[in-house]
């Protein structure tokens, strides 16, 4: 199921052409996953989207690579994305995440969850030395 | 502004003490934050929250510390916990981010939630590849 | 801080002088809580929302009122609205729910969470016996 | 799968059938969605809801049917409800949506929630201009 | 789909037979669901997220069972999780609930999302009286 | 309260001033909003987002602007961004939103936000003629 076509031949549009060549050169592989598909229907929409990814995931920055998976694996369970979870999970296996690292990942996640809603629940007031601008530093 | 009133006195009860000098002993410091204070209306919540958050988040573990504070991070802006935000960020900081670092996750986190928004607009059908179960390793 | 001024005189409107009244009279008290005041700056969609919380939560149904209170507080977490905490924490107060009821709530909540994004991350397979459809019933 | 067994015979219960006649005479078809054949396990909250959704969805109103569709598919993509994304999405599509316009609605949804989660992870405090009890207006 | 593989003969594990066994005891039943089957990748996750839920939903506590889960489904819709909506209202269709607590459980759920919404679109302010820090008790 | 420090002098550093001057110039205001002054503490990322938003919201496009921002609203809520809905109601009000239309934004925000949750608890499969693929168009 879907709620956008994936063009039948989406290489036919250059610019689609361009960013689908990108993608392969970038991640060293012949695979188009569907997102990029997807995408394909609007060109604008995918060279942005590619852009962005590619500047900080695919290209070496700050935080190492493994990291930068953890962060969006963890972002899209809290969004509840089932594709993004399995696609970065993916992702991270890719990038030597190893099953004891997933374990832990998953055990923060759930930890999380679990206190954000503890202190939604209590509607805990946030405490001075946690704001910013009061700190002496 | 709070839903549980957070005890006057909450060390009187030796339970909450106990828990209390563990974050003290365990954090090297003398501040006991807002969300231990509000757990303390309940000796048991407060006891079993606690144990969790230390085993994960103040023990070593396979992941470093601060990758660990980043993840927390993550979960708590995707639920949309104001309280945890903050003292998660501060707890970032104490463990040696750095600004360009902080920089660095609030743009993987955006980026997350824009495609977690865009597969779940488009939704996209999760490639074969990406099912753990289908693959030959 | 708000979106929407409250009128400074509503009741001048019959319309929600109407739903006042139904208020006060419902809840057997004077005082109005800002959510009706602020939806007054429309009177149709003040008065199909009350309309709406008057039949469901201020009328004798199925569910015994406090559990009813208990629900709401539970969405009212996990969507983050924390007006609706606040206010829902407070009537189930009204209704009755102890401090010991209150902290299983919250320990409740809590695990909800908790498994809820443990199931996300690892998209686990609904099983065949849950599904109403299958079953031989 | 499901969590409620469809009726086998829905419209047997004449308040089901009432509700399914005027839904095919509104709609101008004689499709019934599955929302409505789950619906109608209960006829009273088949009732309520179809009533809210034909006077907010189906009669002219003061925005337009398409920009109502838009909010719609906005608001089921930042809740991730699969089943609201395609049936809306389907509902904006027969009433006129372009490709171009699909395109353009997925990218302001996904700019929404990248500020949205840049917003909440900087916690940057409301502007006092944007509090409508301190405009001058 | 999933993004971990269930071990194929998992209770080889003398760790995750130990908890198996006692799922079995507990409910008093041979099926172990998905969950467990996919948590059995790591036998301290599975350990720690099995002892919490039969300390809280399989033991007697306060709240009685069946009020238990329902506001564990509550709060599994809110998040988005299909998985413990499907395996939630299994287990409350188990404690007895009646397909009219069912229907009203829902239309709660669905007024709590309605007005969480409307709150937070008004950024309605929180009334003093339901700050407990406020009140004269 | 704040996670990131606002520079006391953000346009001290040229990158900062030039896409503050364009965004006074993009809007005719010599007002700065938070958002970009928090944003300030990294040039790139300030420089990133306000191009994005000047792209979508600030540039003539195929809808028109106030459709926009009533859409923007709409993920805001959704998402529990408390600045967000108070910076884009102010900004749909600059663009000319009535209060009728306002109320009428919400009604909608919160039937879907109804749906999404009835739809989510039922498990409602989704209907063969929404999925794109298979339709005859």
């Amino acid at each position: 199921m879907a709620t956008v076509k994936q063009p039948s031949n989406p290489e036919a549009n250059p610019r689609v052409k361009a960013v689908f060549d990108d993608v392969r050169a970038t991640r060293k592989t012949d695979f188009i996953n569907n997102l990029w598909r997807s995408l394909a229907f609007d060109p604008s929409l995918l060279e942005t989207t590619w852009a962005e990814v590619k500047r900080l995931m695919a290209t070496p920055t700050r935080l190492d690579p493994l990291t930068k998976e953890l962060i969006y694996i963890a972002v899209s369970v809290a969004n509840s994305c089932s594709y993004c979870v399995h696609s970065h999970t993916a992702a991270a296996r890719a990038k030597g995440m190893t099953e004891a690292q997933h374990a832990e990942l998953l055990a923060i996640i759930a930890l999380a969850a679990k206190t954000n809603h503890l202190a939604t629940a209590l509607q805990v007031p946030v405490d001075d030395v946690f704001d910013v601008n009061a700190s002496s530093s």
